[in-house]
């Protein structure tokens, strides 16, 4: 008989419904190797918390997080509240021997990283990072095209993650943009999603040459707006990013995050150009990914816009789905992400990205604020 | 306290497993009007019918679908099967007071077409045909556009279905291709679909010239490969099919649906033009749509690919999913038919398409048949 | 010494311009066979046929088109004049002993387009119908690639010309509109473009199923309006047109012309479907073609955006142009086209499409038309 | 009577070919302000030059450009050369008061360009360097977009120019990858140009933070090619260059200029963020422009894609060409320029960009090549 987990998922808003999609999700359309149980789910204010129980399909509902990483009934942890709760979380859980999923970013600094990782690790317990990302399946058949030499030498990795909803100035002050919550705010949130990316990809950052910067220095604050009134507060966090940098093997690399490009809604926009090949990802069309041969006949090379959608093994995830060209969501980035999760607990293997590679993610957020501040190229 | 309906399904495979999906996730998502219970699931085989309870979450298994339309503990039934089934299971349903969700094609014939809609008004029951993709954000957005004038005049309306599976002659005869099954191969399968967009979007098919064809006039029987064999078997089918047209108003149309243009995966390619704007649709980019609008500057006139992904009531069912540009997928469209269908249900209302609509799809197909054999104009 | 061909040109309007520019820069571009003066050109109006002779860069000017077609000093004569004069002067430059170079639409009528061929052959004198979209790099490639058998078995044609000037039911009644200048309307002018690719890149039509219609029956005459006054002529030409057909070798055909459709300028869109790969062309991106392999391996096909634009022969006619990604313009299909003209001018030799492609094409449409008369098919 | 200007061109290969075309075309489709006669072409090999006359168009030719800048015949000097002979010869004519085209980059340093500056301001000739893209209607309407206020406050300034034909090793070691000549390879030759649309579009550089590049420290100098040996030769400039940068109004920008990113071709890509709305263009689609504008209706916002091809002065150039969607080509860029460059000389006014800008071009191209050499910002 399969083993069964019994699941604690602590938030239950943005990624609280996307994490409890996934759960559901997972078990119907992937063969996990465990059964999982969607068992208690954790919020602050009680009357909240209940009604997500109810309606993200939970068994039980808390507001005390200790219940659920102390709960021997209890075998996954799932941390889907702000960074600045993930450090207290995830080492009580690690103590506790529960397996870990943790949302990104990862900590609001290196340090509670290395201490996440510490614990993670000493528990020995499986331990992930939800960079969803990682697991649509064009990033997939890009990890197999690069894998296989057929970008030859690489020469540039280029990113942007590029939104809008900021570009209003009237967009409030929440907990996106508050220092203690976010640790870097958009810098932390999005540019946290491509520097996964190039490092799953391409290889690590090395060195980085960085400009954090806000460009509105204050904003109506959530919680005034939420009481009818309009008190400003200090957007203390970068609303804006970009760096250049060096990564293994000699690649050029160019990052950008930002909220203020008007009519780009979640363009998350890969380039990655070899000696023999390229490759183009965006995500607003995520099941597509485009691929220039350099080995195709000379008059006939071209970017291929390859519909990921293929079953019979052709191409990763699909095949549990739909036909080809009936394309999948944002939401499945997260189904895929669980099963592998739940696949990997279940045999005790690690999981990537684990927490080693969050806090390598964390210690190049971190390189990119050092060298905004210095004026000068800042070491990873 | 909401009332809660509960739902029979006959048919487990494709269509079986996007309508589970959807009864179980349209509760999670939207907030309907009465609770459903995915009570029992029916097919031929009563092993695999297990597994495809256990799997697809139904409560119950059944073998005999008479069992479910008899039944009283079930409220709704939901008509999974292929085409040649649709008639008399809908027939005996509504007979029984069941609310039925009908999959297309519609019938095997306008005959049985006009009996399954006889059925079910004398029945006084709700009435749907799963025609799931009026429910894409981007084809309701459309559907906006011009109900609201923007295109003003319309003079063509153009639709291509196309996929690409049987450019390869050793694809399979399977149910799809044989006549008894299917009534009218890939043009009851895939035209049916956009003359539906069609009727929804412009208006009805007022004559047609048609041409219904046979590519490859052999293909190995499904059944015959499974044992390892090569039995060869008549396509008596069309595999792909074409018609010109005029709708009312004097709407020219165009459509053309084939499952042998390699590379289209599931293209299904709208474009209205009218005297004051236009509109582009294609599924393998399901979230945007395509707006030209003549009254924009002249200097700045353009096919705005619009992202169909905005909230607070800006664009349609986007609202209960995720953030603007935070794509849905194939399977969103059913769960969005399906929430419309509880809440019709619950209201004791009409919901489109009904099995009228399914009528004049059907004579619509019919006439585009006649066309065809005799070479000349056919009424619908 | 290379020999030098004078060149009389009939006509200073629209295609006027575009091969007089094409005349002054295929010597430029091309290294050709033979020289060429541009000797003479001729219009109605002589103090119009002035300008334009020193705007485009003749040397000298007449009103008398038979001047040119009888001069001894005249090698070539260029017809670029409404179609309903094309008959008359091509048969006289033919008997005169002059190569043509005529504008399309061919004709205005099978009969016609019969004695043009006839004359010409007797004359034994090079003769070339100006249907300047064959020359396209990204068309010759598409021929190439269809040539090496890389689509296999052939089972679509699908083109669409579409235009938008006439959705302003004020667009006037001008010569392209009037049935004694244009013989057909928009299907002569445009239909026979997508026809001749048809014919190019696929094969003959053996039959067809045509609508040819009229969406605004009358217009204001462009006589009038140039007079400052609104008087309205009744359009007896089809201002659009759709057909079905068969081809060489069951190829289905699906082709349709419009001037209709708001936002598409000069859309001359293509798509061919075979066994083995597709193509897809829109000239509105002219420098690109999309090839789908079916051929690249099973997890990496998709449509390759090839830029026609390479050097080194690698890509037709764009080595003597400028390097990779520099495009080319509209104009440029005529410089290739009197750029092929000319050297088999120069040799003597035939060179597509010839006058016999001319019938070809207007058989097509005199069937389209005979179809839609009729409402039912015809054969070409 | 109209004056006539005579021209002497120094430089035959690349641009002297396209400006040749230029000098050719514009009288063709301009209503210049005065006449234009090639006069003399220059160039070093006497036979070369010589060919080059002929085929380009000149009426004479020499291998002495002083000749040129000397001759009282001579009223326009076109300078398209290798950029380390710009200045000399810039000087010179300045100095017997020729209105001056130079070709970018301006210099090969920034003292240069502050003399070339002074020279031709001391003279009072027209001076304007040859950054053709400006001449793109696509981007004279983004210029015009951005004046009329359509983008709002401007957030985000991002380019790239990427090409590929350096991802091959094998590529020859040529004058644009030497010091001497090029002043600083791929940085100079093709950041120079987004430079200048930076510039032109958006505002000034005020500081920025740079990062210089050699991908391939060796390749096969040109000359030993010619000779059929292989000898090596150190590529001592820049062959990748990117940087980061705040512009005038607290404009956050990211360049990069490469040629290792295969299948990109000529791939100017450039992106504008506002307050208010977006542009979008790449120079592989020239013909478009594509446009957010946030003040649309919230449900139908999106990137039009507006064909830059209106007449009837709707958009810039494209009424003395071809009807709408009858797309220009690289070419035209020079002939705008020229058209517009006669125009200046016509009437004594200065012409857009002007000498002025090429010095502050060198000025951010040199402060990058500061900051890369220090590791940290520099003014410009």
């Amino acid at each position: 008989m399969a083993k069964t987990f019994r699941v604690g998922m602590i938030g239950y808003r943005f990624m609280g419904r996307a994490h409890s999609n996934a759960w559901r999700q997972a078990p119907k359309f992937f063969p996990l190797k465990a059964n999982v149980e969607l068992h208690t789910i954790c919020g602050r204010n009680a009357a909240n918390t209940q009604t997500a129980r109810a309606q993200l399909g939970w068994q039980h509902a808390t507001t005390d997080w200790r219940e659920i990483v102390e709960s021997p009934l209890i075998d996954i942890v799932d941390i889907s509240v702000p960074p600045d709760l993930h450090a207290e979380i995830a080492i009580a859980a690690a103590k506790n021997g529960k397996h870990i999923l943790c949302e990104k970013v990862f900590a609001v600094n290196v340090k509670q990283a290395e201490q996440m990782l510490a614990a993670a690790t000493k528990a020995k317990v499986v331990h992930m990072v939800c960079h969803n990302y990682r697991r649509i399946p064009a990033i997939v058949l890009a990890k197999k095209i690069i894998a296989e030499g057929a970008l030859g030498r690489i020469y540039h990795f280029r990113a942007r993650y590029a939104q809008d909803r900021l570009a209003d100035p009237e967009f409030p002050l929440d907990w996106r943009l508050q220092k203690d919550s976010s640790g870097g705010g958009v810098h932390y949130d999005i540019n946290s999603h491509i520097i996964d990316l190039g490092r799953y990809l391409v290889g690590e950052f090395k060195q980085v040459l960085g400009l954090v910067n806000t460009f509105i220095p204050e904003r109506p604050l959530a919680e005034s707006l939420a009481k009818g009134q309009r008190k400003m507060g200090k957007v203390a966090v970068p609303d804006s990013a970009a760096f250049l940098g060096w990564m293994d093997n000699g690649v050029m690399a160019n990052l950008e995050a930002t909220r203020y490009a008007l009519g780009r809604k979640n363009h998350i926009e890969i380039e990655i150009n070899g000696s023999k090949g390229s490759i183009y990802f965006d995500f607003e069309d995520m099941n597509a990914l485009k691929f220039y041969n350099g080995a195709d006949p000379a008059d006939r090379r071209g970017f291929r816009e390859i519909q990921v959608t293929e079953r019979d093994g052709i191409h990763p995830y699909v095949a549990n789905w739909w036909p080809p060209g009936h394309g999948l969501g944002y939401e499945h980035t997260f189904v895929h992400t669980i099963a592998d999760f739940v696949n990997a607990c279940a045999e005790g293997k690690s999981v990537q990205p684990t927490f080693e590679d969050g806090l390598k993610n964390q210690q190049v957020l971190a390189a990119v604020e050092e060298s905004s501040a210095k004026g000068k190229w800042a070491k990873v």
